[in-house]
C-alpha cells in the first residue's frame, strides 16, 4: 500500500492588492516612532527582500472556511471521488474565520465542520477537525492523514489549508505587506499505485522560539491596546529558518533513502523570497551539490504569503501546468517543506 | 504492544462562582425581551436541569494555556517520565487564550507550543499542535495519539484539554451559567502492560447540526453587534445527543468485543446532568440491561461544564480517589464518551 495525493485544488482570491496600494499607509516602527523614509522607498525595499509585488485578499463577504470550501470542491472534483467516502477532513489555519472589519476569530464550530457542512457531506463517519500548527499546518495535516491511513483508521482524507491573513494585519506595520489570503486542498489516500509519501519529518522549536510570531499590539500606540494583530520578529525568524530548515529537510531526505540528485522540485512555504532562496542554498550546501535550475517553484511575487495555503496552492498550480516553466512527470521525486509560528518545521519526500 | 494512559493531572481553578452570584444578572431571551421570572426562579430551574450548583473560573491573570500547563505538569509527574521523551503534545480547546476582559482569541502560536515552552522542553522532535473538535477534543486527541503510536511515529504523547469558557460567555444569556474553566492532561504511551485502549469511535454530524453551537451576538441587543459569544441551541443539542451518543457508544463497545456487564465506569462529558443521565439510560436500553449503580461519576454539580477539560479532569479525580464513592481497580473496563460543537461525538473503550 502506498499513500498518495490523488487530487488537488486551490482558491486564489480575485482581489489583487498591489504594492502601490500601500503608498498611502502610515507605517511606524514598533515603538510608535515615524520611519524616516518615504513609503515608496519602504515598499521598494520590502519588495527587494520578500519578492512580493502583489498579494490577494478575499472578498469582504468571505471567510477562511469559505476559501477552504472552494479549494476542497476542486480537489474532490480533481480526484474524481465521492465526497461521502472521505474518512477525514483536516483543516489547518491560524486565525479561524475572521469577518471583514471585525477583530474576533470565530472557531466555533471548527472550520472543518463548516467546510464539511458546505460540502453537504452526510456521512457522520467522516471526522472533521482543525489543526493549529502555524504555517506548516497543511504539511502537518498530510502527515497526520498519512498516520491515520497507516494506523488503519482511514483510507481517504481531505487536507485543507485556508487563511485570511489580511483580516489580522496591523496597517501601521511594514510586515502587513507580506500577508495574503488563500486556500489549498488535497485528497490523500491509500492506493496500489507506485510512489507516494516516502518520508516525513516534523519538529517544534519552542524553548526560545515560541513567540517569534505572536499576536500583539499595533505599532500605532494610539490604537486600542486590547486589539491585537499578527506580529513577527522577522530577523529572528530568518536566522532560525536558515539554521534549522535545511537540516530538517536533509533528515527527511536521508530517511527516504533518496539521493539529492533525484529531487526534481522543492515546494517550500512561500514566506519570503530571499529567505527561501537562502534555505535552498544551505540545503544543497549540506550535500556539497549545486542547485539544479528550476528546482524551486515560487509564486510569492504574485500571491504573497498566505500561510498554510502556500504549499498546496503552489503544488496545485505546478501539477496543472499553471506556473510558467514548471511541470511534473509521473515518478518525479519532490519535497514539501514548511516553517512557521510555533516555531514549527516539517518536510515530506514524495514520489509523484 | 498496548497503548495506555500512564499519567493524569488536572487543574481546577480556585475561584468558585456559585449560582447565587447570578441573581443580579440581567437575563434576556434571545430576541432581547425580558424573561418573566425573577432570577431566583431562573437559577433554580437551571440547577434542576443541569445539576450545576457552582462552577470554577480561572484567575484573571491566567489563560487556557496556563491552565493546560498546570495540568500537564501534574500528568508528567504522575507518569514519572522525563518530559524530554515526549513525542507529541496535543492540546484541545475551543477559543484559545482569551485574556480577561478582552474579546480576542489568541491562538498564535498554538497553545501546544505555549505549553511546551512553559514546560521548558528542549527536544524539537516533540511535535506540539492544537486540535479543534468541540468538547470532544480531549477524547479525540487521545484517539490521534493512539493512531500515531500505531503508525510507528510516536511512543509517548501528552494530551491536554484546556478551556476558559468564562471568557466567552454572554452575561445576558441563561446558558452562561453552564460554562466553566479548567484543564485536564494525560500521558498516553506504548507499553507492555496489560490493558489500554481497546476500541474507539469518532463521528462528525455537520449536515444539519454544524451550527447547533456557534459564536453569536448577545441577547442584549444594545451591545455591539460585532462582539460574539458562545451560543447554543440547547433543545436541538439535547435531542441530537440523545439520538446519537448512545448508538455511538454502543458501536464502540461492540467493536471492542466487551460485554456491557463488564463495564465498570463511564466517564461522559459533563455537559448537563439530566442529558448525561438520559444518554446513559438510552445506552443501557440498547442492551436491554439495567443501569448498574455508581457507573457514571459526575462532578458537574461543583465544576460546571469546562468543555474539553471535563473528561480528563473527572478521570483524574476518580483515579486518585478524589471523588466520593468512586474508585478504579486494575483491569476495570471503562468508557470515555463525549459530544459537542461540530457536532462531534466520540467514545473510547479502555481497560484500566
Amino acid at each position: 500500500m502506498n499513500i498518495k495525493i490523488t487530487g488537488t485544488g486551490s482558491y486564489i482570491p480575485d482581489t489583487i492588492e498591489k504594492n502601490e496600494n500601500f503608498h498611502q499607509h502610515q507605517f511606524l516602527n514598533t515603538d510608535g516612532s515615524e520611519i524616516n523614509h518615504p513609503n515608496e522607498v519602504i515598499v521598494d525595499k520590502f519588495k527587494a527582500i520578500t519578492g512580493i509585488a502583489e498579494r490577494r485578499y478575499a472578498k469582504h463577504h468571505l471567510t477562511a472556511s469559505d476559501l477552504g470550501f472552494f479549494a476542497a470542491e476542486k480537489a474532490i472534483a480533481n480526484a474524481n471521488i465521492d465526497p461521502e467516502t472521505l474518512d477525514y477532513i483536516i483543516v489547518s489555519h491560524n486565525f479561524g474565520d475572521v469577518k471583514h472589519n471585525t477583530i474576533q476569530s470565530d472557531i466555533l464550530p471548527c472550520l472543518a465542520a463548516r467546510i464539511k457542512h458546505s460540502l453537504r457531506i452526510k456521512n457522520p463517519k467522516c471526522v472533521a477537525y482543525d489543526i493549529l500548527f502555524g504555517c506548516p499546518g497543511w504539511v502537518e495535516g498530510v502527515i497526520q492523514a498519512n498516520a491515520f491511513i497507516k494506523a488503519g483508521i482511514a483510507k481517504r482524507c481531505l487536507v485543507i489549508g485556508a487563511e485570511t491573513l489580511s483580516r489580522v494585519v496591523d496597517k501601521h506595520d511594514r510586515d502587513s505587506m507580506i500577508y495574503s489570503d488563500g486556500a489549498g486542498a488535497t485528497i490523500i489516500e491509500a492506493t496500489n499505485d507506485e510512489g507516494g509519501i516516502l518520508a516525513h519529518e516534523s519538529a517544534s522549536f519552542t524553548y526560545d522560539e515560541a513567540y517569534y510570531l505572536f499576536f500583539g499590539n499595533s505599532n500605532n500606540q494610539d490604537l486600542c491596546r486590547d486589539t491585537r494583530y499578527i506580529k513577527m520578529d522577522g530577523r529572528k525568524i530568518y536566522e532560525f529558518a536558515l539554521s534549522n530548515v535545511p537540516s530538517a529537510m536533509k533528515a527527511c531526505l536521508d530517511k527516504s533513502g533518496i539521493d539529492i540528485k533525484e529531487v526534481k522540485k522543492i515546494f517550500i512555504h512561500q514566506a519570503n523570497e530571499k529567505m527561501d532562496e537562502a534555505i535552498l542554498k544551505r540545503f544543497y550546501r549540506l550535500y556539497k551539490t549545486d542547485i539544479p535550475e528550476g528546482i524551486m517553484p515560487m509564486n510569492i511575487q504574485k500571491l504573497g504569503n498566505s500561510s498554510v495555503a502556500t504549499v498546496p496552492t503552489l503544488f496545485d498550480l505546478v501539477k496543472n501546468n499553471k506556473l510558467e516553466n514548471h511541470s511534473l512527470t509521473k515518478g518525479d521525486i519532490i519535497m514539501f517543506a514548511s516553517v512557521g509560528a510555533g516555531m514549527h518545521i516539517n518536510a515530506i519526500v514524495y514520489k509523484y
